[in-house]
């Protein structure tokens, strides 16, 4: 059996996807599959390999979000035709998988769902966005072995916690992956356990079918500080928007887009400080910072408007909480020391 | 070619798709195909019926969200087992498919971009919310032959404006669709034409490819008082539910999600006032009232707490838009009528 795929196999997706040749993306990977590449390697270095090209081109400004949706499209459809080649077998037991609320990237999920179901895992796929109170109704008609949760972004940390809130109330354990999380992060927002890969959560999966682990019925306890501080990112952005209009004067010929991009940036940068501050990981700050110094720098946006961006925000977000504020200015002497 | 789909296949395909029997569900979407039945019978006679039971049992409350995800999950991926089962035949010309902004109901979307395909249409299919200027730079580069903007919901009213005027930029003309539109509502929005169903769409883009309409670059202009009360909603719900909290005494054993849900309530109402008004048809407004009074009613909520919510809601909305705040109360009495 082949594991690893011929050279370019997802440049050649990504290039037919892109052009909007849906059908041919499709029968290349069909074609792999037929080849004897096993589902697992198509899912995870062909069409996850092509989201992440994806994800790294619009951040580098090569493509735009329109791309971005076309090409979900063709890998979405593709996954679909791919699942309904592999032969059939009932899968053990029941997992629900979901998106935190708010989360709209659903096709890591099924990604991770059709790898857990090649291996023989029974899975109910939520995809994007669910309300916690209707998981929650699902996991108690449905009592599955574990609520998985997927979280590639970490705005969506408050919804993980949310999904984890509802599973425990109904004494079903919560398996979390994605991105966005690392051992740490996952128990932080509630979760029981943590997996790198489908194979780890596969295993997980299987111990907990023989003993199901304790769970705790309350809900996870989050810093009041950084929820608050999420709550009011808004009304914090608003608040920076009217002062960074003083301090960082190119924004005087900004037009109606770039407004609204920037004072969508400034509440970004507020809710990533809240979420970093939700795990208690400030790691997570810095990483966002610098991601989002390069893809404004690609945009033509220089890095000094971050820089100011970050000053007008810290008083406003100290004043909620301390150290959130402090971290806003510890990226300002990062940024600083990398364009000097 | 069979036309007439065994009864109850769209039950049969639903029950297996709840039950999470996705395999089973798309097998039988397989063997309907390979017995004769053409894909767009198979789209619109079994999957779209799906989904339109999925919808009314969801208004019903006899299901949740989640099982709504559930089974959507399953029609996408039964769409693309389909579509990659069909003989592909290069399509011709390309238009490029889009929800509007804030639009996550991309299935509808998805099978009309199939059903245009298997009559040999090239579709480019952006799928769920896509940002208009993000399609406005995707239209500049691949000059297609012409946009289509699907819309389910009112709600997306504005982003649908917001795609026509990206598309006419360009010269590129506009064609819409979906429950929420018809003729007159697709022009009031911008639109260049509307169409009922595939054959008619695909008509259109045939006589558009032979004969290009003139494309007006001027954007669509809206009426600005009712544009101010989408943008106020948020502000008018909020002043709406302090006075409920008097006007209805029973909201004072509200827990947070009652709560939480009547905020909701409000603000929608507002937004589809101000909807019906983008359009020029109260009509639409008309129906969502009834159709909320039932979804409530469903819900153990009585029709006498829309009544309230519409009283409280009209004298803001009047402030801004005095035909809205007709408008709320004229439904005012009809829900009184209907309940006596």
């Amino acid at each position: 059996m082949p594991v690893l795929l011929p050279p370019r196999a997802s440049d050649s997706f990504l290039d037919l996807a892109l052009a909007g040749e849906r059908a041919q993306a499709t029968r290349l990977t069909l074609d792999l599959f037929a080849g004897g590449f096993p589902l697992p390697v198509l899912i995870t270095d062909l069409l996850g390999a092509v989201q992440r090209e994806v994800g790294a081109r619009w951040h580098r400004a090569e493509i735009g979000v329109a791309e971005e949706h076309l090409v979900t499209g063709v890998s979405q459809a593709t996954l679909g035709a791919l699942a309904a080649t592999v032969p059939h077998r009932p899968g053990r037991g029941t997992v629900v998988l979901a998106c935190a609320e708010g989360d709209w990237h659903s096709l890591p999920a099924q990604l991770f769902a059709e790898s857990l179901r090649a291996v023989g895992q029974g899975v109910l796929y939520l995809g994007a966005s669910t309300p916690s109170e209707d998981v929650s109704r699902l996991l108690e008609r449905r009592r599955p072995d574990a609520l998985l949760v997927t979280c590639n972004l970490a705005l969506s940390y408050p919804g993980v916690a949310g999904l984890a809130d509802a599973a425990h109330r109904h004494g079903v354990p919560v398996l979390a992956g994605g991105r966005a999380l690392n051992p740490a992060r996952a128990v932080a927002l509630g979760a029981d356990a943590w997996a790198a890969d489908v194979t780890s959560a596969a295993n997980l999966l299987r111990s907990w079918r023989r003993t199901p682990p304790e769970v705790d019925p309350r809900p996870v306890e989050l810093e009041a500080a950084a929820a608050a501080l999420d709550a009011r990112a808004p009304e914090l952005g608003g608040v920076a928007y009217e002062a960074l209009a003083d301090r960082f004067p190119p924004m005087a010929d900004y037009d109606r887009r770039q407004r609204a991009r920037t004072y969508e940036d400034l509440v970004y940068i507020v809710r990533f400080l809240a979420a970093a501050r939700l795990v208690d990981d400030e790691e997570g700050f810095t990483t966002f910072a610098t991601w989002l110094e390069d893809l404004l720098v690609a945009r033509g946006v220089p890095a000094a408007a971050l820089v100011a961006g970050l000053e007008v925000l810290a008083p406003p977000v100290r004043d909620i909480d301390e150290r959130s504020g402090a971290l806003a200015l510890s990226a300002v002497e990062r940024i600083g020391c990398r364009a000097a």
